[in-house]
């Protein structure tokens, strides 16, 4: 890697594989959530990425690219934790917190990633692909929130309440 | 895990392997860094980190645990992402540009989880652990919003003007 052209299209490669490993993911969380609120977020949200991949392979056209993900350990990382949740939570409450926890750090990856890249596009006077990314990156931290006040309405609250059922 | 205690405690365990990698990767990035207010910045957010950790002995203390630490598979990846960039690129502002764009991924993965860990001890009745990680949360919100000053104030902007430069 030399340039800035260089790092913008390896990072987009990054946040490529990880939008496409989310996707194949959100109807997992979808499945797993007990709260209904929660379980459609997940399948909205799951419909959302799938308009975000075709915007990041409009990226890719506009800078002469093929669309090609680049594993990206990060995201794997944080969609492992979200697996192991589910695997070793027995209650529904307070697996529904844990899903929302690792589903949050997915969101600030992505928030993360889409602020460099839009900032390096704007540096590389890409204007087209500063508004596709910044459309994009309107919509993570939309969703970021959207799983704050889900948090915050119910999923946490009830998730507390079961240590004392379960005894 | 089956209780919000649990699920607590094994994402404080996260949390506080992430800072301990942490700590030792700000130095390597500051010595990488050329530009000097972001080697600066990687200096003191060592320091902060180092009381951070502090900050989460004495959560770890107040629910009754010892301090120990559980591998985050997800910040290793950003470390490593952020390792690649120091391996790969040659010229020093695009080589700052790229590990101010990992270190800002770090910065989110922890903003993230201490939102998560403050919002589950609000609701566990943990008042002085929510200061705590309240305290930790807003350094953390600071340093992103440093780093994002810093790559608008010319680290960007140096990088974007060498690709022509090493022709």
């Amino acid at each position: 890697m030399r340039s800035m052209d260089d790092l913008f299209h390896a990072l987009l490669q990054d946040v490529y594989f990880a939008e496409k490993e989310l996707l194949k993911t959100l109807p997992k969380l979808a499945k797993k959530s007990a709260n209904e609120t929660l379980r459609q977020a997940f399948t909205d949200h799951r419909d959302e990425t799938e308009e975000q991949i075709a915007r990041l392979e409009k990226v890719f056209e506009a800078i002469g690219k093929k669309p090609r993900g680049k594993t990206s350990e990060a995201m794997l990382g944080i969609i492992a934790e979200g697996q192991h949740v589910i695997d070793e939570v027995e209650d529904d409450a307070v697996r529904d917190a844990g899903i929302l926890a690792a589903a949050q750090a997915a969101e600030h990856y992505e928030i993360a990633h889409y602020g460099t890249l839009r900032a390096w596009a704007k540096l590389l006077g890409q204007d087209e692909v500063v508004e596709l990314l910044s459309e994009t990156l309107d919509e993570e931290k939309h969703a970021d929130e959207l799983l704050s006040s889900i948090a915050e309405g119910g999923v946490n609250e009830s998730a507390s309440e079961r240590p004392q059922a379960a005894e």
